[in-house]
């Protein structure tokens, strides 16, 4: 295992502190938690946002806190669900009164440990409420889940519903803009080679030299099926016709486009990829409005890609364009 | 080879397609050219500010467009400098009246064919002038470089000269703050696993399983020497030690750092390597003004990761946190 890293026990923990060293106008550390605030925590009379979960889907979720998105990200140790202790911790140093939205990824233990913390928080009297995002559409039910994954669409209910929170919204307000974002948002994915957990010190999986998995989840998960690697635009054609078909998505919707690397695929790739995205929207008559090219959410040095179309009305298309200001994600 | 692509031969004309698409808002192509310019270009009244150099950088040049950095940006084949041709069209698509920097990294093709075109773009009456950036203290003289290799450092050029230039500095100003940048900032990178030129359909270097390549440049050309991989801390150790003895950095001095990712590494790993670059500037009595972590200068889906120092006056400082907003670096 080829790592920049000093040991497996300290990743999580020393990425915290250089997160904190790198953005200290943006980002405080709770002490004795695994878990990244706003500088400025709490923010008076704004509903609060937390996220979270395993650690290795780096700039998620610490690089999105800041103004416009959250309020708090909780990191689990790699790949695995941050305990009730650290979410509630997150909750109760976040809250400014309104409350706080949970924006859980839908995994079984995420789900669990953010649900015990949010009954820790309303036993103190806090107001706490959640949204679960399951975009991924390649399956249902998986390793980790009951029911769909939720993998880079995530990054959207981030944007929208923060922009919601910054207005000043209540707390059931911002979450029926984070449920309507969740509604309308679905992503697929494919990988070319898998990553390695630190501790475990070898790759979750194995590919040869030619075979791609396609649809895999954001830790390896399995997809629907391997393949061999074909050329981009087939790949995107496959995963794209996934995606419109599920909601669907068609002539005359106007959408968010995220093509998103998983860590370890060049830009270069990622813009080859989305040419056909664009492309292939345009035929079908579908309006962009905004793309983000870029690892957004990633699975370590996986390479890979996924894409997330989001169906947009006027409402998610306002506040998707408002502006933000997180380490890993500026908006003007 | 496993890559997302369609045809080795087509991934820049692709690319440079997809990044129209993704971000038209930002970027216009120059038809018939692999040139990508601002989508308001020419921007009148303001020097312009033109780079580029081969493809396989990215997010250099063509996500550095747009308000507050590059005019044009100049995308030659993968690792190869672009013709004077392609050089010479963005010079007289982006100038303004006001004349025209071009920002070169120093390689011995890139010097050559950006210096034909502004002999040409002179003969047109277009004022042209250069800077050259060689911040790699790794070694002198390489594979494609007489003197020292131009690399992340690069994009601290684009961002203050960049800035320099929207205040409607004349041209002579502009060159002089990005000379004054090219004089104080340094760099030095190492390497974990090498990358394949698409055309070339195999690595450009290999590396045996523990080995590492310490000081090599962006194209994989050959660093210091090799050794067994090291705690993180060891390896930051040695490059900043070595970037901050050239100058040298010292007590009392402020400074921008960027911590780069060459491609496919994590950005929890640069996270792991910013804490480390962190405490030991703190320890030296270096300031941070700002810290930027993430892939700025790549080379294709090589993992490893480079560090640059940028020593600050107060000019340099307030042009380095000036607003910018292009598609891969927003400040507010």
């Amino acid at each position: 295992m080829k790592k920049i890293i000093n040991s497996p026990e300290q990743v999580v923990e020393e990425m915290l502190q250089g997160a904190v060293l790198a953005h200290p106008g943006y980002l405080r550390r709770v002490e004795g938690f695994q878990v990244l605030v706003r500088a400025n925590t709490p923010v008076e009379g704004k509903v609060a946002l937390v996220s979270g979960g395993g650690s290795g889907h780096e700039p998620s979720h610490g690089g999105y806190v800041g103004k416009g998105m959250l309020d708090g990200a909780v990191a689990g140790a790699v790949f695995t669900s941050p305990t009730p202790d650290q979410v509630y911790e997150a909750i109760k140093v976040v809250d400014g009164g309104q409350g706080v939205l949970l924006v859980i990824k839908n995994y079984t233990g995420d789900i669990m440990n953010f649900e015990m913390a949010a009954e820790l928080a309303e036993a103190d009297g806090i107001k706490v409420d959640r949204v679960v995002v399951n975009d991924d559409v390649a399956v249902e039910n998986s390793t980790w889940t009951t029911g769909r994954r939720g993998i880079a669409g995530t990054v959207f209910i981030h944007k929208i519903a923060g922009a919601k929170a910054e207005t000043g919204a209540e707390l059931a307000e911002v979450k029926r803009v984070a449920e309507k974002v969740v509604t309308n948002v679905r992503s697929m994915g494919m990988a070319i080679s898998p990553c390695t957990v630190p501790a475990a010190g070898k790759p979750s999986f194995t590919l040869d030299e030619t075979e791609v998995e396609i649809g895999m989840g954001i830790h390896g998960e399995p997809g629907t099926h391997r393949e061999s690697l074909r050329p981009a635009d087939e790949t995107v054609e496959h995963l794209l016709n996934k995606i419109t078909a599920d909601l669907p998505f068609g002539s005359g919707d106007e959408v968010a486009v995220m093509v998103n690397g998983l860590g370890a695929t060049p830009l270069m790739e990622l813009y080859i990829a989305n040419r056909k995205v664009a492309e292939m929207l345009a035929e079908k008559n579908i309006t962009v409005a905004k793309t983000y090219v870029g690892n957004f959410m990633t699975s370590l040095e996986m390479a890979g890609f996924s894409i997330t179309l989001l169906k947009l009305d006027e409402e998610l298309k306002q506040l998707l364009l408002a502006p933000a200001d997180t380490p890993a994600l500026v908006q003007v």
